[in-house]
């Protein structure tokens, strides 16, 4: 993969230079969103990053690639998603609102990655973060300026998109030799520990996230919907974490990734006037959701669907984000709102959750496809889960 | 433990959803805070949880349950504090500051787990947070609302109230068995780097703990004097480390712990115009009363009181708090302030200090009591300070 | 060393007190930079301490010796930086902004801390802080008070000055007893995840860093300018990294620190109209001018010229900063620009970078001498990068 990858880097490197050059222009100067930025940016980089550190010889590859993705994957956002807003001149401007959404498009990449983690070499990576930025940013065009739906958190259009492009890549990427657990495939001690410095920091910043695009007005409603929805979260998690374990002990896995659910699923409607206690009912579901889908659906998908995700990334942001989907249609069926002067309607909502899951499993299968090519070079099986790259 | 620990956790929980449906309502929309907010609940669950993952097999449970205690206890908190301020038709509202405020109610109970870290199991944590958040709303009403007294950072109210709880229940809970010292009780040399995370997190944002909730016009002032409080207490506390070991080295849980003392100990007056040089003075003194106490205090209060402190509480919020509290007593009277239109006097100061004291003895011994009942399953002596719930 | 630390330690404490008493007023209330304030002390006491945690047995002194220098030695930055602009009376105010130039003042001597890392003991630590910040708030103030040149992110005066600082220190406390590597100068597996929890810090807050001191109305093109530096120059410190490895690896020391070497150069003129486009540029040849210096630079450095630069601080500090400077002379060479009434020209900035460059070498020189008299205690070679102070 010598040269490949360093070819293909600097490439790309270029390209968005002279692409920041021509288009590129300063935005109007306010920043008063910036400390939600900055939460962002931590969630995305230690956040996720210390997430995936949980394997025990993976753990540089982790956080290292996760910088990698997310460094280029977040100029690549803001050249998509600016196109596709672009003034008459061709020109667009950034501002601190242009580099919360460049994060956020990363933040599907990184999902997916999670459901490859420790089957990819960095080539593929560079590949699929470029190609699934632009179909993130084409869906996320079309769920908030076609659809006109609400998704403010972006359960649908991050996580439930992240999710399931990143399953399709997985099962086309399918490895037979994987099928009996790889030996690298386990925690230790301090990996674990390393994990949860990534889980606090998502846990902790996940109000600035859902909070990060709403309007000035809604920001305080929607950071007390997520904070419940998230407390509630964890402490079912916690609960049914020990109810499903034989000894009635905790699992890492699950304290690790389903107290996270809450946020997942509070998301589309956490800046609708929901009340704190329908977030702690949401919340309190993501989690149930979450651990069932650990303890269950993952082996299940394994072994019969050849579904093989590393992170767990369908009980993470998968389920709780088509939960997030459904708690918006219900919300907007019960009780009508009106947001920037457009209607809100279960209908909008429905159409942005099944178009957002349609071209993500689509988007996903071509790019497993292309990942597949042999020109890209493959991590053998022996390799995978080890931190081969470094 | 396997269906008690559960049970009680989601009977708990779906009660406080059903408290939260009848009774909370969303409060007005100013989010200035929330910045305030955010380093304090990253003080909460990043702070306190690393603090303790310094025990070599004790790092997930310290985290882990840290995150259980405070998601669980920061809704209580929001409970028991709307409660005692609600307006008449009984329902209360939600803002960020009264997330600051359910934040810090659990910061109490966080405390009183590190004096019992590692001796308690999973069930009894949860009466245990549930009791003292209790009692804790009920005597910062008392010091705040009766006696008038100011305690802006909450030397007394969090930090001496729940060193004195733990220390309280830990002598109930008394276990000759771990008179000698216990095989894991002792740290690697990863778990001290992780618990330095903790530490530092603490130190780095406790300007924003003393100042969350002081006045608009105060904060700068309460920053500034936190700020430099710290750095004095730290190099105080690296000087005597020094100077007490026999080969002139640093003792890194005195690092770790010591060098916060002086945050703890200016918070009472950290809003009152002590000028920086006063709060230097008091961060020094702190520093040196903590060092001493882990150096000749904890083996004494150990082998003579049995009192068994696990993380040193004492060292860190006890005695450092009781200083907190005499340099409110000392400020106020030199120098009479006026606050809120309510004169600040020495009286007021002293009669909070001790009934924060008293009440905490009171509540801690009663919680011992209660935690010691058989029906909660008790952690076996060999199993201590082990991830065993893991 | 026992009585020499404590003392040294604990008169400049009380002489700092004193003159704290004496000088130091609170400053007009204004806390809208206390955000950039806290993401500045995380940089200073997280990312610093913890990127210079790689060796293995460093770890802990690392990072507590990274926590006492700056404790000490922001007290010494605010008094001499308020020395070198107080008022008539003498006395001089505190407040947000001069907190930032304190922690900024720290900053170099960390950096020469990296490059003497494992070498020195606590005390020589004391006397370098003391003096490197005595020189560097003369030079800052030659710099932008006499010179009248820009260098917003301080790539000149904190970055360079501290690098070329360490290295002449280092090369005056010269051991050719660790010509062949030391047994202890590796990293483990965990070291290196800990580093990069300092690395992601660093880099994720730097745009707050660079923005930091920044007029209002250019804060927000600061921060868009360090930004998409930092991306830029992460991309391709991946690329040139695998480039140069022979099996195309990526190297762990070079993604701990050439990704971080975009935020030092753009500094100078991250608050000028240079465009995200021009920032990307020098952000990308910071990221290969660190990544050449660490690959060819630094052991031609320990054998030809004797500077044994432990954590590579000229790669990260020096060059970029050179090249930050630079940058300063072709923008305002280009592109005349007015600030504060004050015209901005090439030959300005050129007299600021020569002058900085000069007045550290010369500076660390003396401090190196300085440091090198018997009194003070020398480590022995085979203690070197060892944690024996604790």
């Amino acid at each position: 993969m010598k040269f490949k990858f360093s070819a293909i880097a600097i490439l790309l490197e270029v390209i968005f230079i002279i692409l920041f050059g021509l288009f590129v222009d300063y935005g109007i100067e306010i920043n008063s969103l910036y400390p939600y930025f900055k939460d962002v940016h931590v969630m995305i980089f230690i956040g996720f990053g210390f997430l995936m550190t949980f394997l025990k010889k993976y753990g540089f590859s982790s956080v290292g690639i996760n910088m990698l993705i997310a460094a280029f994957g977040l100029q690549w956002g803001t050249l998509m998603q600016g196109f596709l807003h672009a003034t008459q001149g061709g020109k667009f401007s950034v501002s601190i609102k242009s580099m919360i959404n460049a994060d956020f498009s990363t933040a599907t990449a990184l999902i997916s990655f999670g459901a490859i983690l420790g089957k990819t070499n960095p080539v593929q990576m560079l590949i699929l973060t470029f190609l699934e930025i632009t179909v993130f940013a084409i869906n996320e065009h079309l769920v908030t300026e076609i659809f006109q739906a609400t998704d403010t958190g972006a359960s649908m259009t991050i996580h439930a998109f992240g999710a399931y492009f990143g399953l399709a890549v997985t099962l086309i990427l399918y490895r037979p030799g994987l099928k009996n657990k790889h030996k690298n495939e386990e925690s230790t001690y301090h990996s674990d520990i390393f994990a949860m410095i990534g889980t606090l920091f998502l846990w902790l910043f996940w109000p600035s996230f859902n909070s990060a695009i709403a309007a000035e007005d809604d920001k305080t409603k929607t950071i007390i919907n997520t904070y419940y929805a998230l407390a509630a979260c964890a402490v079912v998690t916690f609960a049914f974490s020990s109810l499903l374990d034989q000894r009635g002990k905790f699992s890492m896995v699950l304290i690790q990734n389903a107290t996270l659910a809450g946020g997942v699923a509070v998301g589309t409607c956490a800046d609708l006037k929901i009340y704190p206690f329908v977030a702690m009912c949401i919340g309190s579901l993501a989690g149930i959701i979450s651990v069932l889908g650990f303890h269950f659906l993952t082996p299940v998908l394994a072994s019969k669907l050849r579904i093989q995700d590393t992170c767990g990334v369908h009980n993470l942001h998968g389920l709780p984000g088509i939960l997030g989907g459904i708690a918006g249609i219900v919300v907007t069926a019960i009780q009508p709102e009106t947001k920037n002067g457009v209607q809100l309607t279960a209908s909008k909502q429905a159409a942005a959750l099944s178009s957002t899951i349609g071209i993500a499993l689509l988007g996903g299968a071509l790019t497993g496809a292309i990942l597949k090519l042999p020109i890209w070079g493959q991590v053998s099986n022996q390799n995978c889960f080890d931190d081969s790259a470094y």
